[in-house]
């Protein structure tokens, strides 16, 4: 196989996990409101989860593109990693409805947890697919660009342990590490609007 | 990244957030309804906003290749700015299921509003999108067709204001703000079905 | 716009309306059934309904691809034409989810209707695009296979009076109508097993 | 219609049907929970079936493009069998949320025995596929390598035999049933991370 099926199908999961965090949303308007312009403003953390989810999902599909543009060729061992890694990416509609809904009552703390540790396996999971498929240069273009590469490798190792301190932060306060989450994301975004015009991975 | 991978992303996007849309049709049908119908024919502004939201969108994508079509390359500040794009595009299917069940009620005028905010957002993202890649021919093709550059800046620019003011007649008149979302959306399939057939940029 | 990205687009829709057509079958399902095995067997006319729809799904699949094919271009007349053929794929799941939960009740009559004018309107818009696309050889290759030409046009032609004729049954029996609606799916995939090893259109 | 456009297709469903998957772990969690963190324990089964359905999804798509690999040409026989099979695996989310759901319960045999038929039945419309392709070289490409055809008929096989025999045992006991679907999604995890990196099919 070569490696634009695997972008194909990596294409569309991104895409439809990241479009169906619309329904988390959606779920939080019941059929008949009282009062729905007080409704619309009471569940903006559902706004904000949408945003930070979305936009965290959109910096994964950007950096997957990344990795797959050093590769010559995938092997099936890559594919089953690329399933795990894509498992995690679906799942996190999920966590991101959980934070959403209990970020403000007595549940926040379960799910600031659930949320972190679906990030913590999801950035894991891109650790194992990038370098199975970097190490000794298994799968890596023979004009594989070494700066890239090595970029890569050093912007993937700290992912699991940044992710992971976030959400143990969430034991002493949910809030403090939702705005971990938030801040994490936020820091991508803007990381790539200062560095993001000379970038040669993009 | 070349042009051709953002596109097949931002076509899942598009291509999932109008077909999403029949699920606002058909959470309004409970299971057992006595008699179906008088119900089938009661929700029909739910249809009327499923054709608005579906061609709207369309119409964006349509737009979308337009300005794909005119690039070169993506950076990595263009990739953010598209996820910001894609972010309220997938966002469209919740406001207009919200002015479908309450554009006959009380709630009219908020649901009226979050449809309007939804595209104000949208045409701003649109134009982000647009005049990052466009100044000074940052992103551009050497042989952009200099008609359809000059087309799009001109038909982009006026787009958040006119859905602006659309959206604040809602306050005197959310029925009066959903007739003008409803005239914008048909404006542009008659526009091009009466200039469509030789438009250079399609 | 080349025909390779509406072809994406389209993809897009036709395999997302189709997959959505579980959900369908998945609501029939509450969290606490007490018996089961016995309710999986009760909701037979779901399975079928998922089953019929995801057929002619992918029959309409097979032809939007047919006519694709004989393309050479597209424009935006064109492109607004298919954004409503694919605005009425996308609303098949919710009236194929209508017959499947009322067939066997007293709502069978406008479930049917709403079913059969769907199909009527999805054939409409499949000859709009066609004689559109092909009338005066419009955007046709100038390579386009005549037999496969006068051939779409020939069964194109009388499908919407096909499905009016099954649709309107349904006033005498709507179950009538739709063993109606499941013989033309049907004679799609028997006539494409027996004639489809050598046709040139595929 | 060449193969490109058929895997197109069949990559959206693979995609949707994965990514949907989600849902069933979503709607475990009612809106209002009182102990969150001691629900999102009490449904590991869920986690569990949902890893193991995405595992499967994906393992089909991969074999799906070695056979598509192998393939010259489509036909439309082709194009139906392709349209059932992939009704097939659209319908995984179902029998998956019937078995996370109700196998602590008095209901498990029948969700055990829903997503085992549903198996059988994906790898008899597998074997369908795959055998009217490369029954007498018929869509087989001239250059197919004669080991990844007779590795892909060896396998197929007894694919509905082993799924057959894992969903008989349900009648006994549908535990150690659902923990034979865990094994074959396991097996061809680990099947691919030993054999995986030297193979020829990927």
């Amino acid at each position: 196989m070569n490696t634009a099926r695997v972008e194909a199908f990596a294409d569309g999961v991104f895409a439809i996990a990241a479009t169906l965090l619309i329904l988390n949303v959606d779920t939080q308007i019941a059929d008949d409101v009282p009062d729905l312009g007080e409704k619309l403003l009471h569940i903006w953390p559902s706004y904000l989860a949408y945003a930070v989810s979305f936009v965290t999902i959109g910096i994964m599909w950007v950096n997957h593109h990344t990795v797959m543009s050093q590769l010559e060729k995938v092997d099936r061992r890559f594919l089953v990693a690329t399933v795990g890694l894509l498992m995690c990416i679906a799942f996190v509609p999920f966590p991101t409805r959980l934070v959403a809904e209990n970020i403000r009552g007595d549940n926040a703390e379960p799910a600031a947890l659930a949320y972190g540790f679906t990030m913590v396996a999801t950035a894991i999971m891109f650790n194992i697919t990038w370098f199975y498929a970097s190490r000794g240069k298994r799968l890596l273009r023979t004009d594989a660009d070494p700066a890239v590469v090595s970029g890569l490798s050093r912007s993937y190792l700290p992912g699991p342990w940044i992710y992971l301190a976030a959400t143990l932060i969430a034991f002493a306060s949910p809030v403090a590490s939702v705005v971990c989450f938030l801040t994490i994301a936020l820091f991508y975004v803007v990381e790539s609007s200062i560095f993001g015009s000379n970038d040669p991975a993009a």
